[in-house]
């Protein structure tokens, strides 16, 4: 017999801390230092005030969103995460399958346990991204790319907040390492082997990559490159002018540098310097995403009335997959649209498209 | 024996939480999404300071407000809710009649688990509003309110802040549903059988209701109209330009959307709203009524300060009437109108009609 | 064998509330309404920063300040409670005997559970105030003003804000009542006789007392008069107007009317007021004392820092009286004492007549 | 078998609580008051934000800093502590001993149970300093500076911040007393025997130290001399017109006038005053260092942001002592240095003396 599935996100990551082992628990839940960020961005979007409108007529709404050229049937897709075998046997395969069932993005993480040919195979139709972890060996960064192009990827992920990796006093503690047999393709291809820890996955990372590197790479691949661990305006700007098509506002889940600002907090202003950059890449807008304590559908409209074009979760489809493998996922994204659902009738805008901060109001 | 009924508002609470079963304790207690706005609804009363000024004569204090053309004893309503039969065995009825020995309006919900015809003949002379959801088959809500005509209800309260459902996740998580077997004649006219969540209950009402139908039904009947689930001062000018007699501010119980302001924390803006609008049907003044959080008398002095004429309380009522039937009823109005005396006496103001901002100061 | 005495105000308070019957310790604790003023009292004092200055000579320290034209060995006195009785056996005696020893003001409450004659023959040579409730029966009120003038009390303290009896849940739920045995004399005079609510005994209050009333009652006494229960600036100015000689910034202890200002957040505006009013009378500057909340010796140099004269404290002297009687009464003083000379070393003001608002500072 | 070192700050809090007796554990952890400066030193570095940057080439960090002409390997040093033979048996040396080791700075405390001579034996190399309590019997005090002089010392810090003792209700509940049996040369110097409670040997300190006490003694030895216990801007500019070399921004720990502002929340204003006030002592530029609260490599990158040269640390050295000796202190060492290297990496300042306060934000 099969536990029900939890009917709440709170309940998924309560069901999660009780089945995850508490390694990869706290490797997926923790963050950095005093985990001030990573409360802070959960509580960010809740500081946010909605405005209530009444007596529209809001019978037919509209939750699609396009995104770098293509309609999402919500503005939710998921955020990249390593290690995805440590919470479900399935792995990233369980979860992208899920994903391209509801036409939502998913995101491989350059940390994957299965390779990119193999999620490709697993979920064909699905609209998949790249996140990339830039290698010192640069061939293996190469060759990951070109799997990308090759496989049907529509985007290439470039994560710029992990020069090194945060301190994580939960990892400290529990000292999780993943174990050998869990392979991660690009670890092994790059040379590391044996039982490793996150930090020691982060030592193949090249913490010497620049701008120059991220406008030379936007260049060299016919993939949409996005920007992922932007949280000032000043790198927004910049990441604009290296040509990039998108732009994800994320401080990696609160899990590098504590005390940085809540995404939820500064989201408006990295809209604001996108628009004031130009914000297009050859004939395409800069897409605006934004990841980082999103736990309902309020606070995917608070994200687009800031100007986001869509969000990214992490933790709630982890929580999903963790507890009810691609029905949990599956149920997870649900409970998120039925919400969104709601609250855009509430706010009295019926499409998502439709959205600015007129809906928005300090909470206090 | 009987148990000795509670001395204050919060013992009735946490008395009704023993008493009434967790599905329809949920349903009462619970608010929307992370209970934010719910908490904050009571929070924000406190918040606002209180003056206190001595050495006036306050022997004779008088509590009475004038509300749409009638005296209220004291500025204390009992604000509409549904399935009242599910925390008492006398439901509607039980509170009504406790209602009209104390002088006090009381509104009858769309969802009332018995028929304005019933509630009448066991409350004939107490002052009855109706409130309406106007639902998708319209027969059933004309029948509705051409029953409050004849059954010699003083207004008609039109629900505008429930197009759809709010996600409420104590609901979702106890599955709370009414049993076929408590009627709820409103639905059970519109062909609503079998046990029922409170969101299938919701599918009844229309989601494409708009101020022109507000502004239509205004004319259509001799009813005053009161339009309930008003945050925004730009939805208040809208009702009055409708032509209703009254608006109440109201977020729903924090049911509906999560996040949205308290209402103590918009009051005083929709009352300026309303001013500005005219504020005028007819020969009569635009009454502006607030519910949400009032827990204690102080709290009303707060509301009648901020320019409401009167307030309405839900769940007090409700735990009076779930722990000691329409003898809780009356010892929670009792309790709220001996705190409301004693605080017109130590602000200085001994007649609520003479209340305005001078008696009120931010807290810190 | 008897327990040492506790070395820390808050040790006081935890023995007190293990010593004291839950009836009377829940009078004497408690607050109004959700008890938000009562915990206000508290932290606004904690909120309020202080300066450190260093390398200044603070060898030697004053704690000593002029009080109505007497020196006060610390600018501490005792402030009125009633029913002294219920929390030590000595009651009120044992308090003022304690307070005469220190060169400390003790003020005796109209609700005390001995006669003025019979404290004063207690403290012959303590410093007494008197603290009058007037009476609807004027004559008992008289007789008592008379009893103070002819047993040698410095001063009539008149207590504003008590027209009506604050609404006290604590008391509502333990049904708390004085014992007929435990006289009240002045309530006996009165003819209130039998077990006695707190609100029973305030029923002898009169609420129509205004300020011409306080205003002759300063011209037919030949004691100076300070009014006690002021929080707003108006008031204080009509105080001034009235002839009193000081002036009791109070909002009793957080039991009359909650969510009032905390007494350190409006002390400096009152203090203002009475200076522009003029602030004298006859040829006596008008004195503010301040009580409610004051824990710590720190809290006292804030006071003087706001412009106070000097403080009261309640609770502490009556928590130090129900674990240790007189000898209990001496510590809490002493505790006071030596946080104060602490404080005024390290603020580097050896003198607490020195003390202005250049060693405040915002807490954040 | 010895235990495992703990492997993060807070845990090593955590051991020390169950390790250090109570007596001594509360001496150290403690703060004076209510211990709100205490808390507030801690939460006043987590209130400022850092800003993350990124793409910039951070492969190469320089953690050191230079102090009054002395290259720091880490802008970290030890703050000065009382009586550390009671949280370990190898006391001031064994501590010194591993700051040595790791090239940090040592601060000898007055009250430090052994003596100059004797630690300078034990840490030879270790660039020491020697904080100096001013005894009302200045020949003790001579004596101490002497010896500093002749053992190698490299700078005074002269303590301005302790004229009396605070009070510390911990240590009043547990009436910790240092035994005899552990030797405190500089008291037994002054005469001081027997069990000794925190505040008798605060009785040594001569309270009427002054300015001109400080500019004299700059003059007098040809040591450096900073000013430890300054968060007033206009004690940081009479300290630079004393010819100091540095000034030690801090408030004991939060262990003397409780509601005192944290140190983090004054840094700023105080290196400002440094700067107008000229900040300059003959060649040298004056060192402003700040200690109090710093729990994390994140707070020392706001410490220098806001222009401290370098921080002390004690309590998080305390417990690295009290845990594992010297090999504790050097866990401690260890992880704050780790912590510093990764924050330098994500704001983008690979440098530490690059740092600036373009690197801070508020939190919110």
């Amino acid at each position: 017999m099969v536990a029900p599935l939890p009917r709440t996100l709170a309940d998924f990551a309560r069901a999660a801390s009780e089945t995850v082992p508490a390694g990869p628990h706290g490797y997926y839940a923790g963050g950095a230092g005093d985990e001030i960020t990573l409360a802070d961005n959960v509580a960010a979007w809740r500081r946010i005030g909605l405005r209530q409108r009444v007596l529209t007529d809001v019978a037919q709404r509209d939750l699609s969103v396009p995104v770098l050229g293509r309609r999402w049937p919500l503005p939710i897709g998921i955020a990249p995460m390593a290690f995805q075998v440590c919470i479900h046997p399935g792995g990233e395969a369980e979860l992208a399958r899920a994903a391209a069932a509801l036409g939502v993005t998913y995101c491989l993480s350059t940390l994957a346990t299965c390779s990119l040919a193999e999620l490709a195979a697993q979920a064909p139709d699905g609209n998949r991204w790249f996140q990339l972890y830039v290698f010192r060996d640069r061939d293996v960064s190469r060759a990951m790319v070109a799997a990308a192009e090759a496989e049907g990827y529509a985007a290439i992920v470039v994560t710029a907040d992990l020069p090194v990796m945060g301190r994580r006093d939960r990892d400290l503690r529990s000292g999780f390492a993943l174990p050998a047999i869990a392979t991660v393709p690009s670890a092994a291809a790059a040379g590391a082997t044996g039982d490793l820890t996150p930090a020691q996955f982060a030592e193949l990372i090249d913490p010497s990559l620049t701008w120059d590197d991220l406008a030379r790479f936007v260049t060299e691949t016919p993939l949409p490159v996005i920007v992922k661990g932007i949280l000032d305006p000043a790198d927004a700007r910049r990441a604009v002018q290296c040509g990039v098509a998108g732009i994800i506002v994320s401080n990696h889940g609160g899990r590098q540098l504590d005390t940085v600002a809540a995404t939820a907090a500064v989201l408006r202003e990295v809209v604001d310097a996108v628009g004031e950059a130009g914000g297009r890449a050859g004939a395409r807008r800069v897409a605006v995403l934004v990841d980082g304590g999103i736990r309902r559908g309020g606070d995917v409209v608070k994200a687009l009335a800031l100007g986001a074009d869509a969000t990214l979760v992490g933790r709630p489809a982890a929580w999903g997959l963790a507890v009810g493998g691609a029905a949990g996922v599956t149920r997870v994204v649900e409970l998120l649209r039925a919400e969104l659902d709601v609250a855009l009738a509430l706010v009295g805008v019926p499409r998502a498209v439709d959205l600015d901060d007129s809906v928005l109001a300090d909470l206090r």
